[in-house]
């Protein structure tokens, strides 16, 4: 459990054995979970010093302020969805259709959400948070800007392998598919189970290959039986 | 514009002509907006009274605390909510398929949110309050509660009507839409302007329709040409 300030206490100290690259990268997991946890106003150096399980003093060695912790936070958190993209891609590259690429994409990140809830968590908790501070201006909404780039050029692709209908509103979808994606970050961030997401990302990849919802429609012939 | 406290300032004074129930309404349609934008924390009844365009002592004389006035504004949120679920599912009911009651249950939600952004952006934002402040317990949670209800109802009645597979795992799709909501709703409150909420709706429904994509699959026989 966590106390008030949603910060877990522990006995301080340099851990033994650590060095620089994994005590900045130590300071970078706890900061991630302190400012998603109280937001980027109420963190403080102490607390990430908790969380880390080191001295305030090494905290302040790494990084100077608050501010350019949070920015440095941003950053290796955007190359993180950067090669969750390029994992994504990669692996969607070898499917052929539309679905079958989104789907593996989806899987893809979902995998690494469930290694690691913190990222999740991050970028919808930055997303508030650039809201809140205006002097982080749009750095937020552009942490989706690669998923949404990724979208948009595997459903133009589709068009041109004739497996997505040439009149379908491209950027339309790509908004409604970064909508979905955002939806499943706040669920894998503050809601669910790994379970649950893993469940969630299931049902909707079911959704996307049309199988979800079998009913009979006007457009279809009644079956004989 | 806003400035850095995200606060519009305005020149205050209680409006001529005003009633103490359109006072109180002005104060919790200010106090909602405040708080989405600043976040609980850093929301002050001098905001709100700004905001509002009244004196501070106005608001003290109709809420007695931050928390009083944040529960209030809950509860009275709470209360859109049920309304859009009812207004809903009464629309809905005239539905026969899955797919036509989702989707018009949507579109019901989609068009308050248009009229009030401010609406869906609370429901968003005190969800990660609720996280922050966890004397506000799982108030948030509970939020989409009813419209949890009412995808599981809704896919329990086709399950009988015949129109959902009977073999589908609908607390996994009734989560999966939560989620969607949840994007839908950040969507609305933070990103897109109504034209493209409009349009990020109309795209899930085109989904959830099984129109967005059309291309071969290894059970379509292909057509002839």
């Amino acid at each position: 459990m966590v106390d008030t300030a949603g910060v877990q206490r522990r006995g301080r100290g340099r851990p033994s054995g650590s060095n620089g690259s994994d005590t900045r990268n130590k300071i970078l997991r706890a900061a991630r979970e302190v400012f998603s946890e109280v937001g980027y106003d109420a963190a403080t150096f102490k607390d990430i010093a908790a969380r880390a399980d080191i001295t305030r003093t090494s905290v302040n060695h790494y990084f100077h302020s608050k501010e350019e912790l949070y920015e440095t936070l941003f950053d290796s958190t955007r190359e993180r969805i950067d090669s969750v993209v390029r994992t994504g891609l990669r692996k969607a590259d070898a499917e052929n259709g539309v679905v079958e690429r989104i789907s593996t994409f989806l899987h893809a990140a979902v995998n690494i959400d469930s290694a690691d809830r913190s990222v999740a968590k991050f970028i919808v908790a930055s997303l508030f948070d650039s809201f809140r501070n205006p002097e982080f201006g749009s750095r937020a909404l552009g942490q989706l800007d690669e998923v949404r780039a990724f979208f948009l050029s595997t459903l133009e692709s589709d068009v041109v392998r004739g497996t997505l209908r040439s009149d379908a509103d491209l950027t339309a979808i790509t908004e409604m598919l970064v909508a979905v994606m955002w939806g499943m970050s706040m669920y894998a961030g503050f809601v669910g189970t790994n379970d649950q997401l893993e469940s969630v990302v299931d049902q909707f990849v079911e959704l996307l290959a049309g199988r979800l919802f079998e009913g009979p429609s006007a457009e279809t012939e009644p079956r004989l039986s």
